[in-house]
Parts: C-alpha cells; structure tokens; sequence
C-alpha cells in the first residue's frame, strides 16, 4: 500500500475544498468512529454463518465501509506526524509479547479480562 | 505501507494462538468500533485546542490505538480478499466526484445533509 | 424511572463541579458512543451462548456500563429539552407501522436492507 | 418514565414479530453502539457553536436517534434482569465518590487520565 501517495491524495482533496478547518484530531477521531459503526452495522442482526455470507455478497459495499474508516485514519496519522506502518509492526510486537502461544493457544481468555 | 508483510504477520500471530475462529467478520468489525472508541476516548472532554495539544503529548498512545484499528480493518479485508488499497483509492475518486471543489469549498455543508 | 429526579442528580453533581463548560451535546454524544464501546466490548470475541453466560456472570459490571450510557444519554435530552419517554414512545409507534407484524414475522429481512 | 410499560411494549412488538432470536444480548449491545454513533454523526464536522444551533434545529431527529438508544438499552437490561434505574443511581454515587467537589471543580483533570 502506497501510504504516501494515498495521504498526498487525501491532503490535496482536503485543501482543495479548504477542509482542514474541520479535520482537527477531534473531528477525525468521531468520523473514525462514525464509519467504524456502519461498517458494523453490516453484521448487525446475522449470527456468524449469516456473517460470512454477507460478507461475500456485499464485499463492494463492506469495501467501501473498510475505506471509508482506512482514509480518516491514514488522515489523522497523517495530520499527528504518526507512522502507522511502524505504529503496526510495534503493535504486533507487543501483541506476541502479551500473549505467548504456549499461553493463549485456542483460549479467548484474554479477551475475557475485561 | 507494506501490507502483504502486516497480512502475513497478522495471519502467522493469529494462527500460531489458534484465533482464527473468533476471528468471523462480525466479531473483527466489532473490534475496530471497540477499538475506534478508545482512540475516540483521547478527546472525550477537550475543545479543539486541547485534543491538538493533547495529540502531540499523547503522541504514543494514539498511535497505539490506531494501530488497533489498523490492525483489525486489515484483518478484517485480508480474510474477505478486500483489496483495502484499491478501496481506499476508489473511495478517494468517489469523494472527488461527489464533492466538486467549486461547490464545496470551504463548506462544511455535505457534512450536514445527515 | 424517575427520570426528573435523575435528571436533578445529574445537574446537581455536574454543576457542583463546574462541568457544564464540558457537557455540551457533542461531548456528550462522544461519550455515549464511547460508553456503548465499553458496553460492547463485554461481548467481544464470544459466540452467542458465551455472551448469554457472560451476561449473567458479568451483570453488575454490564449494568454499570449501561448505566454509564444511560446517564450521558438522559443528560444530552435533558440539556436539549427533549422528552426522552415521549421519543420513545414515538419510535416505538414508528417502528410498529414500519414493520407490519404480517410481512415482519420471524424475519430479519428488514434488517439487512442497509 | 414508565419503563415497566416501555418494557412491555419492547417485549410486545419483539414478540408479535418473533425477533427475540435476533435480540441476544451481544446484538443488542452491538445495536446501541450503533444508534450512538447515528446520533454522533449529527455532531460530526460541527465546532461547539454549531453543534449547540444544530442541536436545536434538529432537535426532533435528535431525539429519535436518542429513542433508538434508549430503546435497545432498555430492552437490553431488561432481558438481562437489569434493574437500570438502579443501576443509574448506583453510578450516580459512585462518581460522586469518585470525584469529590473540592478536587474536580472547574477541572476536566479527570477526564484526561486516559
């Protein structure tokens, strides 16, 4: 994924309709959050197997929910000076720390500590 | 970004702990508003000024949190064969056409049509 | 529900510290978003009979989390002036005239018209 | 608020159209998440100002996203034998003990302990 040239898109889109008025960290924080919930709301009703079958037949649509969440993040990255390539890889690393196989093998027990 | 290598790492991580099966996309979707949220949560009660110098402060975190939702969102499209870059950009040309800078420019206006 | 005397406690804890100056309505809509985060989050990677199980372990921390959403929810009515048991009930009304019992029965069908 | 009589509306309206296999628990909290962020999004690009002048133009479609809010957290606590009156005045107390007047005035102190 060409991070940089998808963040240069979205500066120019952005200062082409004098919009970086309204992309403060809070606002794209809300909208982050805002297509996160259409997106969910995809699978709002489907049990699991109805899950995985909508997500088959409205993959365009579930696509364009997906990116709708991608842009606002890339944006906001964009905007605070966050790597968010590095900010993955760090995750990951943190995550395999967190959760050794040995441990978590089959088990959502982490999940559970709420 | 190199997202093959994210995908492989995600694939592997998830794997190695057997996760796949409370990976459904109901439940990745979930997680990315779950996670959303948290990222949200960094400027529960700021104004503009706040969340901006809290974004610089707080730097860290919040590129923790949107790794979470990165994270899931290509999870998410890497277990639905969504092609997230292609979206992304076909999101971008969709937004250009549905916003045309003349109509649009300095107007938070399409922001309102709820 | 009481809501009036809810209402009189919510305003008096939040006025005894100062807090109107936060409580504006999209303050308050970030919070109730993000108190339904936390509310889902109980449920995150459990199946449906997990969740049933975990509803009835977890209830005291469910319910405060419902509550959480609750209280931002009936502060935001109460600062906008809207009748909170009166929206209800319309939207109940609304709800029954839009799914007709005969075309509605046993079917999610209205759901997934997203 | 009469919410034993919302309750059995809720109840009555699920039944006649045989929806309580779709009202699980996990769903519903997934439902809530997602009229919250309906509601969220009338506040989306808007500084304060304009949210405060957009909260009483749109008052009645704000209102209807809040009963959509209001009517599966409802449903949700009832189906869980949650006693959510209660439960608000718990949290009530609790955050009044939790934020003593002499500490939290005038500050969002708390709010920032992320």
């Amino acid at each position: 994924m060409n991070l940089k040239l998808i963040q240069q898109k979205i500066r120019t889109f952005r200062d082409e309709r004098d919009w970086m008025k309204f992309h403060n960290p809070k606002n794209l924080a809300m909208s982050i959050s805002i297509e996160a919930a259409e997106l969910l709301e995809h699978f709002q009703w489907k049990n699991l197997e109805e899950s995985e079958k909508h997500a088959i037949e409205a993959k365009d649509q579930i696509a364009d929910e997906a990116a709708d969440v991608a842009v606002y993040l890339i944006e906001l990255c964009d905007n605070l000076s966050i790597d968010l390539e590095a900010a993955v890889h760090a995750k990951l690393e943190k995550n395999a720390a967190k959760y050794p196989t040995t441990k978590a093998r089959g088990s959502a027990k982490k999940y559970t500590d709420l």
